[in-house]
């Protein structure tokens, strides 16, 4: 099975990758895509970024899209849907960083989880979602440098490192997005 | 360990109780538990309601909220977290599922997919978040009796009936709503 992942993140496309890479060939679709992220949850922006992708894509090829955020207890669920705009439309995950230790300096409650949602668009009637979380607590200060997005600020519960101090095969193993990638790999017969 | 439901909806709670009842106690909020759905995802609805039942509840018992909906792929994933105000505040299920239909008339494009998110907080600093997928098609007409909400129109993939035929058992192990609450009931230590 061939699968182009619908995404510009760098990021989402290499862990993606990593993780659907023993039984399919994956590709990323051609530098520049970017899709106006309207949607009201995570299911519908990825839905928008699947179809944009499904309209260049060969038949042959499966589209899969990622939409995925940072919910924040004290924040009412915040930045949700809007993590990677969090400090602005241009923010890159340092400036969205800061700001979330900004909102959240001298609050004790540092309750969060991670979303992510997969939408899979064959170009026949099928269409594949998945999902996963991941449950946990939102550092005082950045920890470690692997990763991506607000994994400096993330620890996992249970554990006591941060998601950035992981390695990749660490992470992805409770990750919201390894879990929603092996349920999506395992509603599509590809599980490793 | 002991678990009350922060949901009015009869249907949720007599899933829940069911996948969730084997080590825990499970009771329901007081009759009369209404809580503004104002989030924009289903994660922050499901807050939402979490919250407003941890402040009316015992500290030893855990609060676990529901949101969930269905996601339809020519409609752009609406109705979403409207799913159950679809045709209206006061909507039946079967109010909804006649909007459903009267929408996708003479649509040849029937996929969809329900999602389900889970919140359960403590009194403690701790919050544990779970999700669930059923991705399918939407029927040409009501089949069957058993279920709720739009489960008389949803056919998953890889079955022929639709969710409302389905015995609970049946709907369970493969429901949107069963595979959040396994995920669930893992992470806090208490699956079956």
């Amino acid at each position: 099975m061939k699968i182009v992942l619908a995404t510009g993140n760098a990021g989402k496309a290499r862990e993606l990758g990593a993780m659907l890479g023993t039984q399919v060939t994956v590709e990323v679709v051609p530098a520049g895509f970017v899709v106006d992220e309207t949607g009201e949850t995570f299911f519908q922006n990825a839905l928008l970024k699947a179809r944009a992708a499904r309209g260049i894509t060969p038949d042959d090829v499966l589209v899969l899209a990622d939409d995925s955020g940072l919910a924040v207890h004290s924040l009412g669920g915040r930045p949700g849907i809007n993590s990677a705009r969090y400090a602005g439309a241009e923010a890159t995950d340092d400036d969205n960083c800061t700001r979330l230790l900004d909102e959240l300096r001298g609050t004790a409650d540092r309750r969060a989880a991670f979303v992510c949602v997969l939408v899979a668009l064959a170009a026949d009637d099928t269409m594949t979602v998945a999902c996963g979380t991941c449950s946990g607590q939102i550092t005082l200060a950045r920890r470690g440098q692997g990763g991506f997005g607000y994994d400096p600020l993330f620890v996992p519960d249970g554990r006591t490192d941060a998601m950035a101090q992981m390695t990749a095969a660490q992470k992805n193993a409770i990750s919201h997005r390894g879990r929603a990638a092996r349920q999506l790999a395992c509603a599509l017969g590809v599980a490793a």
